[in-house]
């Protein structure tokens, strides 16, 4: 969900299946694509081949990507996520050495953790183990104080806060959608309950196809303002104007299908209920009481509405401290942040045969409930995925929180999943040995 | 400097003529206009009437700017200044009530202290006596949490980085300006000196006229992307096109002209002599040291560019920290935060007769240095002023710094000085009876 759809683009089912681990990519490597070593954004003004700007689609085009992506404020409007006034949480600090980690990818390749980074093209990565930092670096334009894009991470935030409104009864799962925003009557949505878009159980005609130019994805973005509108653009030119025209496709509870709508349509239902602004309210619901150490910030459309479906820009250590909130029953920083409910409906994952469905190759056996992203594995691991290779890996069972940013050149699953997921799965086990 | 100045406009001069205190202002007043009270930009969308947007000038159209000067990030992009690690300098509060304290305007009606924010559509005022809050008030949009755009405020934060890299040797006054930017070689900057575009006495075509559509300030604006560029737009699309095309009209160093491009000017000088962005620069020498409660921020042009010109946003608070340091000659914060001799250098004062060229009515015996603006009054009092009410004003003798944010309808100095100005000298008189 991002500007970056409309340059991956046509060609991007082929660049997929190409980005194999094992085989060495077409495209520059992450060294040789790193916007710091290239000078990119330098001198002033920088020189004409290492600017980058949203106007002419070079912030959304690798490699320029991979400066944009740590610098979507300076880009395009944004709304603030306050951290308010209270100290910031320490982050204990244990680091180990677990770079040597042996990985298999599910290539079969034999790799370490710490190739894992430069193959996926991360610009940050850190593990909490037992609530201790056992390992962070940054890569590329990715810094500890820099706010990074987190795409459809956010989805997972905006479903943990409709989790909390339900827990604190002021949002119902089970009520019609129309119950909050009777707007959506004559759309897709005017038949749906809640529960089912925070499952995306939604039968909708919505394309999230990349290589697709007419996949409805790309109107959304247009819509939002998260790639450029054309010369004499005619079409929505925010959330809402776009999300009252989609039309119903097949039925509703079926099937999980993910479709970047689904995330919107349920930050507006979270609004409705809350009465407040998707930034406000994870500002006081979440970002506040964790002690996180910088704002985070929302993309917005032309009128300011933040995008719920990708638009989240947040530090790897803050992304950290909500994994790890989520992880201890949203308990954190001394205090109950979120009710023990809302983290116990986000970690118990969904309807395995809705899931699979979708035949997604690299993740057999999972499912998806309230925009998590469940293993259902033996440790009961769940994550938050964000195209591009963004995600947040939850893995109870060894007491582990994976954060990841990156500016991967692919946008599809099989371009990071192959090397991360092994990677993270080697690593719990690493840990669980201990 | 403002997206305002288009919506200003034409008939600017015959507004401000009538926006003396003493007429009742044809507009509506502070509380007919304000952005809460009337639910501008609330609802999940607002109503169509109520929203305000970068793209259809409404952000920069009375009353629309109300909401807008304290939301300036949702509407543009924008470069963060960053706070820093470290802990938030306390503000000692003594809280007094001199909203009684009584003041007559320059067109001679008696109003009280209390009466100005009103009458000058203050979001917000905030007065330092020895070094502790005696006044905090916020008012319309304002909020103690959210940046306010500072306007020209921002030329004395670019005038006082210059002084800061001159007392560090980093930067000659003395020397052409070409000797740091080159490119200006065939502008009308090709034979000045850094001096003269610290104090403004340049040569330069360069209109800041705001009632003339023709103006080179509008041009200004579009360049950087602080006004909608018009469809079709073929001009510079950033600040440095925009300044290398700059041409001579009459002589360097001999009279003071108030010309938002010399403060572009400085900011490219500045950012050469340190290495730095704009952004980083203020963070590093100013921003983190003083322990500000929340990073700022500046608007920037299609390439990343911070508008040194007027582009800056802060709180109030912040604004008051900044000006209680320049008062204590540079110290705050149990700390030396810029060089004395850099304070020293800003606070005292420049050219009497070159300034008296301006012919400024309601600024009689005033001098404009490094970007400050000089009373040369018996206390010495000195200020940083923005278009539309916003200023940082001095008083070494009363031992007192007054910030304020206002959205004023009206972009003149007539409009606000006439009731701020004897208010300050006012509240200065009372604060040293004690």
């Amino acid at each position: 969900m991002t500007r970056v759809i409309a340059l991956a683009g046509a060609s991007l089912i082929a660049l997929a299946t190409a980005a194999h681990a094992g085989d060495p990519p077409k495209l520059p490597t992450a060294a040789q694509s790193d916007p710091i070593a290239n000078k990119v954004m330098q001198g002033f003004p920088p020189p004409p081949d290492k600017i980058v700007r949203f106007g002419n689609g070079t912030s959304g085009k690798f490699p320029g990507t991979r400066w944009a992506f740590s610098h979507i404020r300076e880009l395009v409007p944004t709304a603030s996520v306050w951290r308010g006034e209270g100290a910031v949480s320490v982050l204990p600090r244990a680091m180990r050495d677990i770079d040597k980690i042996a990985v298999t990818t599910m290539d079969g390749k034999a790799i370490t953790f710490g190739d894992m980074p430069a193959l996926t093209y991360a610009d940050g990565l850190l593990v909490l183990h037992k609530g201790k930092v056992i390992y962070e670096k940054y890569f590329g334009a990715g810094d500890a104080h820099k706010p990074h894009i987190a795409f459809s991470v956010t989805k997972s935030f905006v479903g943990t806060l409709a989790a909390v409104l339900a827990a604190q009864g002021k949002l119902d799962p089970d009520a019609q959608i129309v119950k909050y925003v009777p707007e959506l009557k004559d759309s897709a949505y005017g038949d749906a309950t809640v529960r089912e878009v925070m499952d995306m159980t939604i039968g909708v005609k919505y394309s999230e196809n990349y290589s697709d130019p007419k996949a409805e994805v790309f109107d959304y973005a247009r819509a939002g303002g998260m790639v450029p509108q054309p010369p004499g653009y005619s079409g929505p030119k925010n959330f809402y104007d776009f999300l009252v025209k989609l039309q119903k496709e097949g039925e509703h509870g079926k099937v999980f299908a993910y479709k970047t709508s689904n995330a919107e349509v349920l930050a507006w239902i979270v609004k409705r209920a809350s009465g407040k602004s998707l930034a406000d309210l994870l500002s006081t619901e979440i970002w506040q009481k964790l002690g996180t150490e910088e704002d985070a910030y929302f993309m917005v459309d032309s009128i300011g509405t933040e995008s719920g479906g990708g638009g989240l820009n947040t530090t790897l250590r803050d992304l950290a401290r909500f994994g790890e909130m989520i992880r201890n029953k949203g308990k954190f920083n001394g205090r109950q942040v979120i009710p023990e409910a809302a983290a116990a409906e986000v970690a118990k994952g969904g309807d395995k045969a809705k899931f699979a469905h979708a035949a997604y190759k690299t993740l057999p056996g999972w499912s998806y409930h309230d925009m998590w992203w469940h293993t259902d594995n033996e440790n009961g691991a769940f994550a938050a995925r964000g195209i591009y290779g963004q995600s947040i890996y939850i893995d109870p069972k060894a007491e582990m929180v994976i954060v990841r940013y990156a500016s991967h050149p692919y946008a599809a699953n099989a371009a990071n999943d192959p090397v991360t997921l092994p990677s993270y799965y080697a690593l719990a086990k690493e840990l669980m040995k201990k």
